[in-house]
């Protein structure tokens, strides 16, 4: 039996399903980004949902980003220094909670206390919002998010000015405006969208700065456009599946099978049929993310002519011609989308060459709110 | 503005996204399952995995069930008495652990642990898996999958004496055959799969009785195909869904919406269009599945005809003709895989006539391995 490809990514006498980030290969992808975003000159601002993870962090801060973008405040306290369930001192002080927040319930006190340690913005895409957040005045700064085309949150170009009135009015600074590309999720869409993303940008800015708002950052990004950006297209850029990539953005022609950084180890457990077997990474550890357009629900490292063709809790049906893993053979797999996979465990071995050499916390693990 | 069905679930002032277990509708799911195992005489082992929670199976226990099934051994620690990890003394004494294991690493001595306080029945589909076993000879019983038209794992029902044979000859017992009629979860398809289930364990039950082995276990279930069962049909009935329900039952007209006992309360974050809100209950707390016949990525409990067209991480993007939510207003949703929602949440809210009684511990979380 040959295997096509031999990664050697997975140690020996490993216990699975196992989470895996490889730690070459990690490095490898955030300094690639560094030095893409200093070649363009744009601010690096990576969006930390994908790693939630405080080592992680502090190497994307060692390499020169400008802080970390975040989807909750709870994942912003549990990213920066001060939080409890950081296992690592963070080195993160500088935090965007890039997600149009209802600031209801506890959320005004924790980003108070929030901002007393590290410097915060966060989204916003209503004046009703905005409002909600005067008694943060002088003391966050407020994003507006424009929708560029992903029909999601954010208002269009045109309404940016009405929330900006809004944070003028309760005394709160209008930092800029941001989008999220994500309509570039699509094979061949991400050109377009980053060209959406700066005109959207561009316009909410232009009518922005005609009203009087100045120095406005122009925030944007997703890991399929990140590389579409040229020089003064955004001012700031939140990619955030790039430190590992996926079965997803092998498949969106965005990284290679060897820039994915991060796999789930899956034992063999049965081989039912001919061109059939089973692994024990089900959606409970790989996540349950399907676009319309993926092959299936992940991918093998070694095997990249096995598709995942069922996917359950605690089965991965994998359909494969030719020769196959043996029963009771660690294989490695890349789930769809990274970081919902990374969500379902409480750490991820760091292995290299092989071999375990750390454990880190998903320290941000489940902070959804 | 008028909803169209008001019932009054969510408590006041809560964080969001929270999951929600609305206590009466639970208590109501057991006992109905419970009355109905009684009714044609079949025993009950409900799947664990739903719910994760000692809480949870210890009623199971007081209403009669046999014992719990588990897809892992992790899940059986964390749900047995003794488990560190249980907030709750567990009343399990008896764990099947319904999958086609491969015993390796530390999982011979973890069950050899575990059998010395409850009762086990480990799955297996192959001679090479079930001679991994052999050192636990006495001590737990085999149960031999079969395939009954999932195409998942399993032998089909001629397979299974040549698992039986090897079994016999580690001096392991065959307690008995199961399956898993999965191919139950369409439109429509529920009543043919239950018989499919009863023929294929009756047919290799009775390959194996005519070579001498008796008193076989027919173990079978799912939530859609549990009431379709009749007396005489399997000996042991195994479904897990049934205690919350959620959006795929309710659209497979399994259950109704007054009959899911389990939501995630989430907020109205945005109204970027007519006919289109946001809310903070995305991937990360309803989970991704979405099978193919369902109409999205989840239902809204008071708002039947909405439809969750977009998720995100941390966005569910509802679209709804007519008066829709206010901006702010929380909102209870129903995923559409509630063994799946469960999983990403350390604990449940119970709820009790819209206020918050107690909160349960995902025991077995992440228990995967």
């Amino acid at each position: 039996m040959v295997r096509p490809v031999t990664s050697g990514v997975v140690p020996e006498g490993l216990s699975t399903p196992s989470t895996l980030v490889i730690a070459d290969r990690l490095e490898r992808n955030l300094a690639s980004m560094a030095s893409f975003a200093a070649t363009i000159r744009t601010a690096l601002r990576p969006h930390a949902k994908t790693h939630k993870c405080v080592e992680i962090a502090n190497k994307q801060m060692a390499l020169g980003a400008r802080g970390i973008s975040v989807a909750t405040v709870g994942e912003a306290e549990a990213l920066t220094a001060g939080a409890r369930s950081a296992s690592a001192g963070s080195a993160v002080d500088d935090v965007f909670v890039c997600y149009p927040l209802w600031p209801a319930g506890d959320l005004v006190d924790r980003l108070s206390v929030l901002a007393e340690r590290v410097r915060v913005r966060v989204g916003s895409d209503s004046p009703d919002a905005v409002e909600r957040l005067s008694a943060l005045a002088g003391r966050i700064g407020v994003m507006i998010e424009v929708d560029c085309g992903l029909g999601r949150s954010g208002v269009p170009p045109s309404g940016a000015l009405a929330v900006a009135r809004a944070a003028e009015r309760c005394g709160l600074a209008v930092d800029g405006v941001f989008t999220f590309p994500g309509h570039g999720y699509r094979p061949g869409a991400a050109e377009a969208a980053a060209a959406d993303e700066v005109a959207a940008l561009d316009e909410a800015a232009g009518i922005l700065n005609e009203q009087g708002f100045d120095g406005l950052e122009r925030s944007g990004g997703s890991t399929p456009t990140a590389r579409k950006s040229t020089a003064g297209g955004l001012t700031e850029s939140r990619p955030g599946v790039y430190v590992f990539n996926d079965a997803q953005q092998v498949e969106l022609g965005v990284a290679g099978f060897a820039d994915v950084a991060l796999v789930v180890a899956a034992t063999v457990v049965s081989r039912p049929a001919r061109g059939r077997i089973v692994l024990d990474s089900g959606s409970k550890v790989l996540g349950a993310d399907r676009p319309a357009w993926s092959t299936g629900h992940g991918r093998l490292l070694d095997w990249p002519d096995a598709r995942i063709v069922g996917l359950w809790e605690h089965h991965a049906v994998v359909s494969l011609d030719g020769p196959v893993p043996s029963l009771g053979e660690v294989v490695a797999v890349l789930p769809n989308h990274v970081c919902s996979a990374v969500n379902l465990v409480p750490e991820m071995l760091v292995v290299d060459d092989g071999h375990i050499v750390d454990a880190w916390p998903v320290a941000a693990r489940g902070a959804n709110r």
